[in-house]
This record gives C-alpha cells, sequence and structure tokens, in this order.
C-alpha cells in the first residue's frame, strides 16, 4: 500500500453556531464531505461536550476527517488525511458551504513520500480562501 | 473554552512491523500517549485494514490522536492535536519509544490562535528528530 497522503489542515471561522453544536448534522456533513472526496468510510464517532463543543471523526479506508467544533466561537478546525487516489480539497469545499463559514485558512501538508513530510509552497501559512 | 491548540504531525520510520500490525497493541500505545500528554479520552475506534494496516482514533476532550499503519513499510503517520494545557510531545515519545522506530519527522502547527493556522519556526520541514 503506497504511503503517500495528504493532509488539508482547515479552519473554519464565522460558522453557524447551531450547526457547530448539532453532532448529528456534522456527522452527516462529514459522510457528505467524504463521498465528496471520494473516500470510503469504516467507522464514525462523534461527541457532544457538556462546554457547547462537538468532536467528531470518521475512520477512512483511506485515513481520516475529524473535526472540533466550538460553537460559542463560530469556529471548527477540520482536519482531512487522504491517501490515494481521493480529493480531499471537494471535502474542503462541502465543509466551507455547509459550515456557512465566512471564512477559511487551509494548510496542505504532504505526508509518507520519498521527501518525508512536506508543507506545500503557496500553502504556508495564512493561507486564507475566502469564501 | 479557548480554541488554541498544538497540533504535532509525525510520521516514524523504521518502526516494528508487528507492532504496526496490532490494533490492541497499537490502542494501548495510544492510551498510555494521551496518558502521558495529560489528555482524557473520550472514545476510542481501531480498524484493522485487510491489506496489513491498522487505523485508530482516541477522541480526547482536548481534541484527538490518531495513527495510520503501513506495517510493510515500517511507516506510521501520527497526529497530536490538543488544545489547553496538554503535553502532546509526551505523547510523541512514548509513540517513538512504543513503536521502535528508527527515525522520525515531526511538523509542529498552531491552531485556532489570533493568528491563524501557523507551522512553529524551527519545526520547518523536513525536521527530522533522531532517536
Amino acid at each position: 500500500m503506497e504511503t503517500t497522503g495528504r493532509h488539508l489542515l482547515c479552519e473554519y471561522h464565522g460558522c453557524d453556531a447551531q450547526i457547530l453544536g448539532d453532532p448529528a448534522r456534522l456527522e452527516a456533513l462529514l459522510q457528505q464531505a467524504a463521498a465528496a472526496a471520494g473516500a470510503t468510510v469504516v467507522h464514525s464517532v462523534t461527541h457532544r461536550f457538556a462546554a457547547l463543543g462537538v468532536s467528531g471523526v470518521l475512520l477512512l479506508e483511506e485515513s481520516h476527517l475529524s473535526i472540533h467544533t466550538w460553537p460559542e466561537r463560530g469556529y471548527a478546525a477540520v482536519d482531512f488525511y487522504t491517501c490515494g487516489a481521493c480529493q480531499p480539497q471537494r471535502a474542503h469545499q462541502v465543509m466551507l458551504d455547509g459550515l456557512r463559514a465566512e471564512r477559511a485558512e487551509v494548510l496542505v501538508v504532504d505526508r509518507g513520500g520519498p521527501e518525508g513530510i512536506r508543507v506545500r509552497p503557496g500553502a504556508q501559512n495564512p493561507n486564507p480562501i475566502l469564501k
């Protein structure tokens, strides 16, 4: 199996607080994002914290997709780590729309390749993507 | 709740193939790593793939800890993403020892802070840490 993977570290700001606090809605969104990226889900876990936020992870055939939310701040931190032929940028677009984010930052990291872990040129911080 | 977090993206090479293929052992190691970092586990999921590798995620009060392994390549990709007062570098040391890695690379990324997502200076790629 090929070890090469692409990891998108995404930060979403100005999101809909109600969506960020709803585990079922977030899980549905993660599933939709995984499907858009062409990934296959093998496990799904979500957890709602007493202090408002939600965490969720989809284990994928191709690695994982995770979210941590802070509804009171309108903020979510999301990771799309996929190996093989997936297109994680499509998952990013689904999350951007689904969370109704006003602003996003994305750091793209190549992992498991012959040159080791690498931040993509042009994806150095900050890398705001305005919707 | 504070959104600021520290994310260690770790790559371990030259690991013990038997350990990398053993879901129970990997889960125990993740739990040990989380404890060393001072994190609290709320959910644990592991999955063994037909094609040898194992994936596992611990959802933490403080975000997550994930692993993806390629036993046939002696390679594991691990993420420690923690908010608050955790010490993820301690989790890294537990994994480095527990996987019997010959070599590791670590990228340290600050997330959720006022300046946005940031790769730590001095932690730019490649950043090999020889055991």
